[in-house]
């Protein structure tokens, strides 16, 4: 259940900080802080104001904030339990159905970082796929403790700015929400393609594929949702695959046996997780083009 | 090593039967028949005869014709020998190679299509892939015995066309070459685009996808040799993949990190064995667009 | 100045048959009518409500109703005075602005079918442009005098459909509003592309071609108002040019010298004034495609 | 009527001087040069040898043989009359066939360059349109009498070379031979376009237009011949207009009424009137693309 900002705006200061004790992790010494500078006007403000206290708080506190971040896919700490906001964000990335193959590269991440760092690995999960959590950490390992300092709290503030987006309705939002998005025009007839099967699958180099959704256009050749939105769209390669085969059948034109275009497939990589992201495909039984879009 | 047509036409009649003895499998008859009408004028005039001899013997024969051959992909047949043509010909279609499910599934349509009509289920592999061996058995399997007889004769007389086509040379060409090629257009340089790895895979519903062969682009855009020619172009469903992310990230081109396209998949099916398909790619680092040219 | 819908409701009848007085041409009768069935719950019911007065009306007072309009382009009527709405509605078709070839073909138009029907030839003018009203015109001379009665009056619903939707403001809209936009893609960068100059052409068989409006693309590769919108589009052939030249140009992107493509003309055709029409433009220095988007 | 090689490597001397006195304009001194220097071995053994006689004459014949050379487009002197080779080669751009302000221009052109420089403006002709003469003109005047000498030299090797290509015929070939083509996929049935009329346009930003060509696409989607071929691409504008409304139309696609498109143009320049240009045509009733292939 949502809280709005003006809820929070008017709760004692104990029902503050216990709203948002969590919104960074174990750290409820966070929210004492910028309950004192209620109320705020925005949701924004609310969160810079969250934000500026994490990076003038003295190194000690910051350095306690990154260490009570759990390891990533971690079996035993999963075991002893997680704050829910952590449990649900490592799902989001299917850390919790990794396989052996898959929980071994974690483990093997998380020990390298940790034996050099002497913290754990922090990511904001959320705007990542497993694939892009394993290239974020092999670009971060070679860095030297002060910048992974500033990377993690970096990474906290991306985590506390999605766990406050979930948390609290206000007019303003936080600049969190990407989107994903297609469109079928079919240009054998010259109109929106109407009834045709989508499915958006993440690509792994790891383990193995997963369908993210599945939609049908509708009369204007659309989803009536975003593929992915509401949410960042987690860096990674992804394709979209088409069922323009039985879209053609359906509406009678004629076609080669077996159908020269069937299950169309669009391979891409999100690199924004912010950003909108518009991938349409001009169709006919024998042509297809896309392109990036906005 | 390949005869030409003049030799053949200058054999004696036993070394002419010897020579065309197996091009209808295990039949040395059809050759003692047209061995009659030398000389030919070209491979498709002795082809042409060799074809009327199979429509015009007696009901009789042209069982014992059928019943010649052996079933598709049966282990022991195979340990027991087939006719080098007959072995060749099988493994072409990866028919040496099918995982245990696979061998399940040729076992059931053999003796599925055996139970029914009496003779064993003959088709021209050399024209298919393994799902469409399959494919093709599924569409047969509901016919009478006139009309199976009929299409039977009609599948002997293609492989025994392509077999005279790898064993005589003439100035004539049969016509059971198909092609299958590509081109890359660069349409962010107006260039064609050069030194683009290309692999073209085989798909299978049933078993394991199949590179069937890689190849890298030349000055032209295009590969030195068709991806597939000189013979059919198997029945079936492929994909095309271009490394697209290496192309334009040697030429720094500015990319997306992780970038947006990078080994981009064409995926289609081929209808027409002996024809000509050609499958282009335009792209950009942002965009691309394919067609079925000629 | 508009009115709004609650404005028309309130009216005294005097008042409101004076506003509608020319609503159809020189014909308060048909205001007269309506104003008994007041108040109005919304602008399609009040049109719906002349229109079925206009259908229901006695043969002469329609045919009184198709004589008062007057003739197309007829330098003589016009010199003596058409109704505010008539002249507006023609010259927004530029039958004001007519070359003399194009006068003495409009008046043969009108003298032709005049003769033939006893009547003047009636169009909604806003809905087309000079050569599709000429071809109108060709379709339906061979139309009987039945038929062209029923027809006339169809128009004069449009016309009147028009004027009203000018004239009245109301919660609800009358379906009288088509659309031409435009888009344009840069994928040679992967972005829209912003600041690309734009002419709107309309083409002509029979004489001048003329700009229709001018605009440059925003940073969104739109363009801030529709090129056409708020009325209908009118029937007729188009070109929308491009200066795709001097938008590479300005951003440094390596072209040709003359650069290989630099105002790039998209020719098409508008059937349906009321449609939505979306005729984008995806372009690199060397390649450009478009389609009917929607 | 065409010259081998042979034919000029066994000529007399003054037959060879003879034959090739105008290759230069009249300059036969370059052929007395290179006579004895035969045989040649090729075209190329032969050209050079005249081009490198060329470049190391002494200034003062250099001088005289740029001013060997007649203005462009001087009604005088072409009353007084031209060597054939010059009289062809300024028909090929059209310069018999001015307008009066063209040939206004034309003279205040020669005027110009001549009182800067004290000798003709040389350009080769064949290679050019008259836009792109006006737009070479332009660039050159602002230059020095060196730089200028040199320049005209490399004119008058570029029309001695076409001079030689079209008077004798070898085994080998001078590179001055460009190419225009073109070819039209119909991505609505998946099949190469048969039977749409193309033009090929000159625009002209000075006058007027000029059909350049017409032709029909064959049963391959392709003109029977190149659109430009065996001589230089003439640099300049040029638009391709193809019918595909009448093509759409005479196969029974459903198309508006007008057709959406109908005759689509393709605008775009030429820069390297040696180089293969190849512009193809992919298209819908609803869509089209095209891309500078090669």
């Amino acid at each position: 259940m949502s809280l709005t900002l003006a809820d929070l705006n008017n709760k004692t200061r104990d029902e503050f900080v216990a709203a948002l004790a969590n919104n960074f992790e174990h750290s409820p010494w966070l929210a004492e802080h910028v309950a004192l500078l209620r109320p705020f006007a925005g949701i924004n403000a609310l969160f810079a104001a969250m934000k500026a206290a994490v990076e003038r708080a003295p190194a000690e506190l910051r350095l306690a904030l990154i260490k009570a971040h759990p390891d990533l896919a971690d079996k035993t700490q999963r075991a002893a339990g997680l704050t829910a906001e952590s449990d649900a964000e490592q799902n989001s990335a299917g850390l919790d159905r990794l396989s052996d193959a898959e929980y071994d590269e974690f483990e093997r991440v998380n020990n390298a970082y940790r034996s050099k760092f002497g913290f754990p690995y922090v990511v904001c999960v959320r705007r990542h796929t497993r694939d892009s959590i394993l290239r974020d950490f092999e670009r971060r390992l070679p860095n030297d403790v002060p910048a992974e300092m500033l990377r993690s709290v970096e990474e906290i503030c991306r985590i506390a700015a999605l766990r406050l987006d979930q948390l609290v309705t206000a007019e303003d939002r936080l600049p969190v929400h990407g989107r994903l998005s297609t469109h079928v025009l079919d240009t054998h007839s010259g109109t929106p393609a109407a009834g045709i099967a989508i499915e958006l699958i993440e690509l792994s180099d790891l383990g193995l594929n997963r369908v993210v959704t599945r939609a049908v256009t509708n009369a204007d050749g659309r989803t009536d949702q975003p593929l992915i939105g509401g949410r960042p769209v987690p860096s990674g390669k992804y394709e979209l695959v088409f069922s323009v085969g039985d879209y053609f059948a359906s509406r009678q034109v004629p076609l080669s046996d077996p159908p020269f275009l069937d299950r169309i497939p669009l391979r891409f990589a999100v690199s924004e997780p912010e950003g909108h992201l518009h991938v349409p495909l001009l169709v006919t039984p024998w042509s297809y083009a896309t392109y990036r879009g906005s």
